[in-house]
């Protein structure tokens, strides 16, 4: 019924407004190609960020820029939020909840989503941080518990209630660990009759090394720092189960939790198409060299769902791959319209950082290695750089200023929960329960 | 279970973390009582901005106040999150979801609910805008109207999702309808596709006048100032049904809209006790003039749950009546203690303030009537002023300044829809469907 609108001179669309997909969007439509670009939601998640959202330090609205906003300086860039449903690669048409639109030209940019690798439980009661609900989600969950721990006599229930799981040891889980260490000085100054020292950070990882897509001695770094700042790690350590006030571990260690946050696996969130395709390793599409889809040369790949062919080094999935694919993309599609043939992706790799909490960090830039606070603070001034909007820069700004300098935290809203019986301390809603183990 | 952390020296418990109650906590506190604030939220709403928030004009954590930060200054004060059950006034124990609590003195402020007056559908289908997550929903709520009119082809769908109807011509109201056609300006500029001068703000009101507290002149004002930057004023019109489609006026009119916000009344949100109080109008607690409740000498009552007997000119039900109260039962408390008689309390009028939008407000400061700019501007500021938390206070002015003088919006965020089949279009999640008359 929506037809009208999008098929006029409609050539290429790109289906995900993530940081692919919007630079995809930009490039193209910069070129003087009409383009479309469809999201569900009608902003742009600064994924970087989410973690701070979650721990309560910035605003969900500074890192979630409005995809209008960038149609407004664009001519030929139309936006549609939207649920893809079904791709028809052989009519070119994209079947979404409320519309059937016809395409020269695609781009898929889904990106991924969290994997829970069949661990029972973990789908229900684990919180995933891969979106700005889901970090609001964990933001209310974390305060609530305290909350509710303040008042709770029960030596084992306050225990469970601050104790707090984060499995995956990668640059997700070694930051969120690190900002739950800096909020417990926020909870000092909040709870005077709680004993801080209760609260427990554990971070669960299976490998024997953290950040593992960094050099091993980085890795190294960020695991005596986790520690010396009260982080218990447990390596080479893998979870088995997870129920609403615990997580089991291989070894059968029991931990008594009332919050599991899951960092540790993700997969391609593939959009149904009609074809089989290939796929690689975490449900990824494999790609020619030039993102081009393997039989469907007018259907381009990229970020977190693609899978290049060829490519050494591989990619980790960081934002500037897929920034560079964007653009890379918009080149090699104006070459196929001026018949001319696309131009394998190169990665320029400009250096890796990672934050760890407490003025650390890491980094690679080169050949050297960084640790401390000179990469703590570069995280931060490149992270502000990218993030989209002037207004949320000096906004997100103000907000470090807050919490890095004053120690204290500016979002300590606890939004939208039930009050029905209990807090709802668990991801299920379900009641705090004592563990029988 | 959680008696152990209240009761050991506990006097005075305040039930209520609104402008009263937090008034009455902080007054009572830095007397030096002990002093136990309940509130089932942890934060203060700051509700006359509520309408801005329901506009995407500010972020919801500007508004919320962190009641623990109060305690953080005042040695002798408490924070309980929880949920008051009933309260016992005979053996003085509140009964909290999670809680016995004891007190000597109790201050009573729970404040006042949206009332439907009984209207069929209005409790399902008509939008409240009583607190923060009511007045998300709405900025959730009519973002996805428009953006779903963007793509609707059906002419009469698309008026439908353009309809605003708001009933209740007080300030809320006037407010709501006044930044809506602010808003009219953003979605200009966000969807060059759609014709905006579809979008339709009706006001529907049962009185002959707008702004019944103020003088007449007042309100004659606000009604051309409504008319002549397009608002629909209905007056003396009253609904008779609300549907997930349309609103039908008794005089038999229907209107087909996706979209009522229902601002029309308001009743007093009582707490469960063991005995039968004596009421007034809208179920407010009939209190002495020394705002203690009638047999229950230390029971106070204040804010928009008290009906003070014999008090001329009766109290509107807005902030400074309710901060004032909250600093007479603070000393009247004290006169208590000191074993002397509680005294009447008095209201110090100030002034009142209305703010209609597009850079034009009312007020009368003593006998002076203002209209316009002027008192457009003081609205802006004495709010501000009383904004609690001087960060928020700086960024809600540059919240303002990007839409007053910038014409735009900082907070488009569509969040925690599901997109399950189509957009969530009215408050029930129900699909829009062509209304049948």
């Amino acid at each position: 019924m929506n037809q009208n609108m999008v098929n006029q001179k409609l050539r290429a669309v790109v289906v995900g407004g993530g940081f692919g997909g919007m630079q995809a969007a930009q490039s193209l439509s910069k070129m003087g190609l009409d383009t479309l670009l469809i999201d569900r939601n009608n902003y742009n998640t600064f994924v970087p960020l989410l973690y701070q959202v979650a721990a309560g330090q910035i605003e969900p609205a500074k890192i979630a820029y409005p995809l209008r906003t960038i149609i407004r300086r664009s001519k030929n860039l139309r936006f549609l939020m939207d649920e893809v449903r079904h791709i028809n690669f052989s009519d070119q048409l994209i079947e979404t909840t409320d519309a059937v639109i016809p395409y020269n030209f695609l781009v898929l940019a889904t990106g991924s989503q969290t994997r829970y690798l069949g661990v029972p439980g973990a789908d229900q009661h684990a919180f995933s941080m891969r979106n700005l609900n889901e970090a609001i989600a964990i933001r209310n969950h974390i305060l609530s518990c305290v909350e509710q721990a303040n008042c709770e006599t029960d030596e084992r229930l306050r225990q469970q209630l601050l104790t707090f799981v984060i499995v995956g040891g990668g640059a997700t889980g070694v930051e969120l660990a690190g900002t739950l260490v800096e909020l417990k000085r926020v909870f000092k100054k909040d709870y005077p009759d709680l004993d801080v020292r209760q609260v427990r950070i554990i971070l669960v990882q299976s490998h024997n090394t953290l950040l593992g897509d960094l050099p091993p001695a980085l890795g190294r770094y960020a695991l005596r720092k986790l520690i010396r700042i009260g982080v218990k790690v447990r390596l080479e350590s893998r979870v088995s189960e997870v129920t609403p006030t615990s997580v089991r571990l291989e070894s059968g260690e029991r931990i008594s939790s009332a919050t599991v946050i899951w960092t540790a696996g993700l997969e391609a969130a593939r959009p149904s198409v009609s074809d089989n395709l290939k796929t690689a390793s975490k449900g990824k599409l494999v790609v020619h060299p030039t993102l081009q889809l393997e039989h469907h040369p007018n259907v381009y790949v990229i970020g977190d769902l693609a899978y290049v062919k060829d490519l050494d080094p591989p990619l980790t999935g960081v934002a500037p791959e897929a920034l560079q694919q964007g653009v890379a993309v918009a080149r090699n599609i104006k070459r196929q319209m001026q018949c001319r043939i696309p131009k394998p992706f190169n990665y320029f790799n400009k250096g890796r950082l990672a934050i760890i909490g407490c003025y650390s960090g890491v980094g690679k830039i080169g050949p050297v290695l960084l640790t401390g606070f000179l990469p703590w603070l570069m995280w931060l001034l490149v992270h502000l750089v990218y993030l989209p909007g002037f207004r949320s820069r000096l906004l997100v700004l103000a907000s470090w200023f807050h919490s890095y300098l004053l120690g204290d935290r500016t979002v300590r809203l606890i939004l939208n929960h039930t009050h029905s019986s209990r807090l709802p301390l668990t991801k299920s809603s379900e009641n705090i329960v004592q563990d029988s183990h």
